[in-house]
């Protein structure tokens, strides 16, 4: 069952944690875990997670949603980025059925996952979680992993947390025996009785839905788990009520963000592809042939991005020091490129930087968007001509698509007319971000005009 | 505070119903009602809606979410588009904040929404329905609303329901007294102790979230309104309760679908964007300047398209009779014209169906997306040659866009190699279908090609 790609409880390279690079190490997690008032003294807190990823879920679509893709890759994989992000956890445990395990192993290995284990999923949510547990407990034959003091359950349909209630919910169930996350009641609850008619309805302010992650002491839980009846492993859907039914543990309810919530129906899958483009559209990179010239017509269109795009955190890039440049720019998590070609030949920049994109592993979890601008005073030649010139992108971008990186070309009007210089640049600025919100795959390789 | 847009209760034109039109009168209200099971004789129900509006809403964005644009279009106004589909609805009431007002008059008046009615909102979701409730009551001073025998009680901010639902909840109401739609619960409900500690879990299988719409017999909620105490009115949540607890009527409960969620987060925003374009995006209308000929281009297209784009409704209509052929077009719901451009001058078609889609109001609801396709054999001609001829484009389409018609051009290369073909037009589909579906305003104008 165990996957052969863990790496210990300190992994030995940032990994692909593209949006806040693990690099702390256990020293660091004992520190977060102390100012948040779980360990005040020096010894490692070990925590480990479970993620049950057996349902087939409720959406009426053939694959089961935590394998569902979201720009292309499956829902799943963005739970495990989120969750890696957290250093501190040793093992995340996925739970699996044994059909989609194989199909697991690979999203592990193409996306470069690290620290995970598969087990084998039961027939029902707690059968599955149960599962995850025996994996973690001691005197497992051949088993690698160790006992951890605390165990996060989560869900893999859950993508969107911060390591923030992570801390939170680990901390208070340090303290506690179990903590979960908890958010108010968007709708009212109400009891029917047996005919289908309303018995009664909730006080919607006294409730709340209980949500993911949850916390426990591993020794509770697991005791929880062994102790529970069939009918609570069969139709049980709360962990937090085992401990408190099994180990009289009351569970520490903490109050989550809105991101919490649960892709549940199709209409989440389109939310969460929403939310991971608006994420990875937040950074726009300007690369250029020199950062020197103030008067450079790519420090002009910067300006103006910056201008038009004020969401949008834009900044510029030489690309004399090639190397050590774009390693910077991996670090900061930049998935958009705005590549000012100004020399002849004309796509002098934007090959520099595709091939240093296309050595790097920048795409592995999300496309890369490159814009390939060009300038040109339409009043002296039409922009068609130029174009001729240009129509060597488009085999280009072809060949970039299957690493990932979308490339587009856009002609800008560089008109000696001040004001309609601005117009042009206004409107390249409007077609960049289009293009970069969108990620149309349909459009790779099309000239644009500005 | 009456709208003077009232068209009474049978409409004397279709209205802006582009996904349903309204067609059908009172008399098959009856029958409709009647196939439901509620009224076997030959008497009209009178129905009126109430639809609170007045909320300030909780993503924490200045616009309360009824008010926020989705596709350029306040939420709201869809909900009253699917509202007025059910033509046996008599009169809408809309419930809205003074300050709100005037906005509202604004979209009705933009969207031309009929049967609507304005009333002022209450401080709470309880008084705002009670004011609506008034305004349909007898002896209302100055009001040509007359009092229904059921009303309606929805949500601004659920704009995706079927007519079905709405039948299905007077129906009940009409037999039960009350009657609401229900859902099965996504998370556990938890009651927290006064510590903030989980005091014990519902079961979830026992209980349900209470959605919209509900309906009522107009004098059983009138009467618990009327009876209820400040403590309800302030904190109360659900009219079924307050059936329940004042005129002891034991609302029917009636399982909903999935697409009865209320806009909540801006997550909800983007999912019900991406819903309403994939929508409007299940056909186009390829124009041509014949039908007659079966080796047109505009056929082999056709079929590609059909072939590439198989969950899209693909049709063609040829242009010259004109005026009775966009008629049908307008009532077959169509938001996606290809126009195949065969003749010279090069733009023929596409010009002749942009003068009528500008005499026609086809672009009140939705922006109307039209691709003008044209074909040149890419070795004896350069693309960019070509171009030259169709830079009319750019400025045409800026025109246009200010009347929401989004004008982009496609070249595709009509190579006498039949592999090469085929290739270009499965490329053209494909960029199609993209700009269709994402309806992007930044990019029209441009000349793509495939």
């Amino acid at each position: 069952m165990e996957q052969g790609q863990r790496s210990g409880s300190r992994p030995a390279e940032p990994g692909p944690c593209l949006s806040s690079p693990c690099g702390a190490d256990q020293a660091a997690s004992v520190s977060l875990l102390s100012a948040a008032g779980a360990e005040p003294g020096s010894r490692t807190l070990a925590v480990a997670a479970v993620l049950p990823a057996g349902g087939c879920g409720r959406m009426g679509v053939p694959t089961p949603k935590q394998f569902c893709p979201v720009l292309e890759r499956p829902l799943i994989s963005y739970t495990l980025q989120a969750m890696e992000r957290a250093c501190w956890i040793k093992d995340i445990i996925v739970v699996v059925t044994g059909e989609n395990m194989e199909a697991m192993e690979n999203i592990i290995k193409k996306y470069k996952h690290k620290r995970i284990s598969l087990v084998e999923a039961g027939v029902t949510r707690h059968r599955s979680i149960f599962n995850g547990l025996k994996a973690l407990a001691d005197n497992q034959p051949n088993s690698r992993l160790s006992k951890p003091e605390v165990v996060i359950i989560h869900d893999a349909v859950r993508p969107f947390f911060e390591e923030d209630i992570l801390l939170k919910v680990v901390t208070a169930a340090k303290e506690h025996g179990a903590a979960g996350a908890v958010r108010p009641l968007v709708s009212t609850v109400i009891s029917p009785s047996a005919d289908g008619c309303l018995d009664h309805s909730l006080e919607r302010a006294r409730h709340r839905a209980s949500e993911m992650p949850q916390a426990f002491l591993f020794d509770v839980i697991y005791e929880a788990y062994q102790q529970c009846s069939d009918y609570d492993l069969e139709f049980g859907t709360e962990c937090l009520q085992l401990a408190l039914k099994y180990c009289h543990i009351k569970a520490k309810l903490v109050e989550g963000s809105p991101d919490l919530w649960k892709v549940t129906y199709k209409r989440d899958l389109y939310a969460a592809e929403s939310i991971i483009k608006e994420r990875i559209s937040q950074e726009i990179c300007i690369v250029m042939d020199t950062k020197e010239n103030k008067e450079h017509i790519g420090h002009l269109l910067e300006e103006v991005l910056k201008t038009e795009l004020n969401h949008i955190h834009v900044r510029s890039q030489a690309l004399y020091n090639a190397g050590s440049d774009i390693q910077h720019i991996n670090l900061e998590q930049c998935c958009n490129f705005v590549c000012v070609n100004v020399k002849e030949p004309d796509f002098q920049e934007t090959q520099k930087l595709m091939s240093m994109l296309e050595e790097s592993n920048f795409s592995i979890l999300y496309s890369i968007v490159v814009v390939s601008v060009h300038f040109l005073d339409f009043k002296l030649v039409s922009p068609s001509q130029k174009m001729e010139s240009l129509m060597w992108i488009r085999e280009f971008a072809k060949k970039m698509k299957k690493r990932k990186i979308l490339l587009y070309g856009l002609l800008i009007n560089y008109s000696q007319d001040e004001q309609k210089l601005q117009e042009s640049l206004r409107q390249g600025a409007i077609i960049i971000a289009a293009l970069i919100e969108e990620r149309n795959s349909a459009l790779i390789g099309q000239l644009l005009v500005a």
